[in-house]
């Protein structure tokens, strides 16, 4: 697939068919993506956990905040949550900087997660000390983000911005509509 | 090309064909890959300057701290340089906290070079002073990286790492080798 495809395809999802089940070598596969990424001055100070059962699904789902611009939404319901997580963590025992790898890691694994059939969010908004406590994390590490991977059951949009205005919104299809801003905005002359 | 792949041949280049000219529409198009990309709170903060010129790589160029690890090296050599920059810029009228966008976006933008047959380098060791002075970057934006492109004349080897050393360096030939962690080093149990 032309990677403009991919890229294009790779939208935030956050309803899923929970039904549909994500293994372990999927999820291992796209760490590995991660893993053969660029890292600031190489030290590699990322680890991952991996959860894909609907036990370990459902013990990091609460610490998880969803779409703030969605007032009236407190998320997934039961049947639409996310069948797999993977939590990007910084080990502070090889850095304290993490600079913007985990960035560069996420955008390697949600593209895979878009070639695998899968989609999903990242998300930075976390309860992190409800997380750390339920997974027994240990303090050495950082919570840096969580990917919420699944089955999309939701149509996202892509629509021209107007007035400025970057909220996400539902339409009365439930399709998810984001206003992006256009490339003549975005690339400047000086 | 599948991504795995593309991911693989996505190494950060130093030494490049500076003969070899990339035109706007490539910069352009690598642009577009970012701005189709996630963003935080969907607020798309950044902005990209884009230089192709010689004359404009020459005003980019020494405000680039080169390969912090390959201590007799200053950088490319002239013949060898970067033949485009895009500066991702982080614009403070629309937020302070640009969180990893800017990993998300330069991870689409060097995936998307490879595709076009470049390659290029992910630097945020710059001496931001002197590049805003340079090219008068208004104290609005916030200089967060500068992605350096160009037709790679170097290869890029991947290596087991040994004893945690995470150093990258070049044999005789001048390939370059850049130790990696293992995957089963990142994907950790709790």
């Amino acid at each position: 697939m032309k990677l403009k495809d991919l890229v294009l395809m790779t939208r935030s999802y956050r309803r899923f068919d929970e039904a549909y089940r994500i293994n372990d070598g999927i999820l291992e596969s796209l760490v590995d993506l991660a893993r053969l990424s660029a890292s600031g001055a190489n030290r590699q100070p990322l680890k991952y956990l991996i959860y894909n059962t609907p036990e370990d699904c459902g013990r990091v789902f609460p610490s998880i905040v969803w779409a703030a611009y969605l007032k009236d939404w407190d998320g997934p319901v039961p049947g639409e949550r996310p069948s797999g997580y993977i939590i990007v963590l910084g080990d502070t025992s090889i850095t304290e900087a993490f600079g913007v790898d985990h960035g560069i890691a996420a955008q390697s694994i949600m593209l895979g997660a878009t070639e695998a059939g899968l989609g999903g969010c990242m998300i930075a908004s976390v309860r992190r000390e409800t997380l750390r406590t339920e997974l027994a994390i240990p303090e050495r590490f950082e919570i840096l983000l969580i990917l919420a991977l699944g089955k999309p059951v939701e149509k996202v949009i892509i629509d021209e911005i107007r007035d400025g205005d970057v909220k996400y919104w539902r339409d009365s299809e439930l399709n998810h509509h984001v206003p992006k801003r256009p490339l003549d905005e975005l690339i400047i002359k000086l």
